[in-house]
């Protein structure tokens, strides 16, 4: 098997799931019991918090754990437009977000807020100048992702937060699943004021992650009760799924660099290979893009149709994002750069990891051309 | 150790634990990819969900899966009272309730919903009659637990359900964490809408659980992005915890009966030695509470340092919930049912497991009356 769908989900690093097992085996106190079965559980989740942090080069205190990167964008998006609210009821996104950003959204926009939908160009860039043309007075938040899920473009997302420096009142969430540990970005730097970051984009488990909230910014807790993370999240910790989040984010960051140039490698030598044929249509844009996407057009084949016969030659892809390739729904990010439709449902999603190696390229590019050739006799 | 605070938490089974390894290692693929390691991730969802439905006598399609049982009642509480919010805004709970469904009611209440807090009687019960007569044409919600968490009472829930099944527009959601496995309730005899269960109680994993969702109830989602779980609860799912959630319900199912029995009969044996000393006051009703929780409030001795004291010799135990004794807050259910701060501040819970056994109990007894003597010299 030949996996390219690491922006759908990775596999697990050995040594996360071991300490997963580990800590749900030994120390399965609840961190919240006074006595020292609970303290130890404890001093595991601040361990663990102190390790994100630093990582993140931002305070423990800035970080609360969450069940993933959609959890994270909601509790970020619906919590500070609720607990604002009443400063004002405008708020901004792109028209190329993730749903898990774009659905809380359409549900705010149920409950009375307006919202401006930036457009992105045609190579898939949002304009910093529409961002600080579209803030009004009532603006409270703007959420943008990093790097885009479905076709790699890497969002000024530094240009952004120097504007909105300017603007104290707006808050700035920043969608950082699909770039960390493949984009450097300084959340500090970028003066970004909520930021999310899901486990199992990074070699670690699902229904983990964070969601980095800076000092002072407050929010209307998504989920309420006994006041666990700092009183912004509920819920007994899922202190060996913490604990597994912190060992994968070391794991990612301590080698972000090498591993980012590796994928950037690949992914060069694979659109150098690719884009020689006649049918395919590079829709990641040559600069700006992240090292792990590719996405293109191949001329006259339903993405979906493609992805199956690509299977079947031991090559895993996806059409768009995972969550809307079930749902059959194009993809928003090439509609939002003005592709037709039918090139939208004809595209696919090559996303790498550092587990991927050199040699998987030769294969993949050939099952690709030999896909092709088949389903051009079926499709005509 | 003797590990006597099962009500915080409990030893995951070891089979859950090899179900979610074995999951996480090997079906790591995301149950959305469209391809078929996508396709083997989604087969473990349904063969879990079958199963939890099963277990639990309803259909498959009303079982969501969750990040716990905080989660499952913010959702359950929020969810519907945001999308029934125009029918009417007047909802109804106990004063008895965990803070994941008490905080929820209390953030309802700032957005403008009505709050009633039923009352309990002396030894902990809700009345129902209370119940009916709180009922108004502006009712939209009832929310209440079936064993309460700090004293263990059962209440009166398939009674309240007869009594709402003539109020149709008026759901009803139950908070079955305490409840499962320890106290028979059918879902659909009880006439539940939405029921709340957490695994980590049962043995299973922290950081996964289910909310029950009668079909045709809908509900605004708490967590909205690619629409999983049936749209009602979004994110990539936790696959690996998803099954050792189904595995944990199986074990805690099978065994039930027997299980309560033998927890029963040690809470008894407990029971009867404790309150033979002067000190002890049973704060647990002897009638109509669940098997595996024993509270008792200690005179004169403050259950934070009565905790601290019984771990020195090896026992584990807690004051009221795990995430209130962490914040010093005394016990709402002992307050509720007509206590003086002071009681309740010297409160202890007992809470077992089927892994407790028969020869911890004189061991316990012992340790917990040496350390009444030993306190008593100190605080005079």
């Amino acid at each position: 098997m030949i996996y390219l769908d690491n922006s759908a989900t990775t596999k697990p690093y050995d040594e996360v799931i071991q300490s997963f097992t580990k800590v749900a085996t030994t120390y399965y106190g609840n961190p919240s019991s006074l006595h020292q079965f609970g303290v130890q559980a404890e001093n595991l989740m601040t361990k663990s918090r102190e390790q994100v942090g630093q990582l993140l080069h931002v305070s423990p205190k800035e970080i609360i754990f969450t069940s993933g990167g959609t959890e994270g964008n909601n509790m970020a998006i619906k919590g500070t437009a609720m607990k604002y609210r009443n400063r004002g009821r405008h708020i901004i996104t792109t028209a190329i977000e993730h749903d898990s950003v774009h659905e809380p959204f359409k549900q705010l926009q149920e409950l009375g807020f307006d919202v401006t939908y930036l457009p992105v160009s045609r190579e898939g860039f949002v304009d910093p100048h529409d961002l600080k043309d579209a803030i009004t007075a009532e603006t409270i938040l703007v959420s943008i992702m990093h790097v885009n899920n479905e076709i790699g473009t890497i969002q000024p997302i530094e240009e952004i937060g120097k504007i909105l420096k300017e603007y104290p009142t707006v808050l700035y969430h920043v969608d950082h699943v699909q770039g960390i540990g493949k984009v450097p970005l300084s959340l500090r730097g970028a003066h970004i004021d909520l930021c999310t970051i899901s486990g199992h984009k990074i070699h670690g488990l699902k229904g983990t992650g964070i969601l980095y909230i800076s000092q002072g910014v407050e929010l209307s807790p998504l989920i309420s009760g006994g006041a666990q993370e700092l009183q912004k999240r509920s819920g007994t910790e899922n202190v060996p799924g913490v604990v597994s989040f912190a060992k994968a984010m070391r794991l990612t960051m301590e080698h972000a660099s090498k591993n980012s140039n590796k994928m950037k490698k690949m992914q060069s030598e694979l659109k150098s290979q690719l884009e020689k044929h006649e049918r395919i249509i590079m829709n990641t844009p040559a600069e700006g893009a992240a090292p792990h996407i590719l996405n293109f057009t191949v001329k006259g084949i339903k993405g979906e149709v493609f992805v199956h016969a690509l299977e079947e030659k031991g090559v895993f892809v996806s059409t768009t994002s995972a969550c809307s390739s079930k749902r059959q729904k194009p993809s928003k990010t090439l509609l939002g750069m003005g592709k037709s439709y039918e090139e939208a449902d004809q595209s696919i999603r090559i996303s790498l990891s550092h587990f991927n190696d050199f040699n998987e390229i030769t294969p993949t590019v050939n099952a690709i051309f030999t896909v092709i050739e088949e389903l051009k006799k079926v499709m005509g």
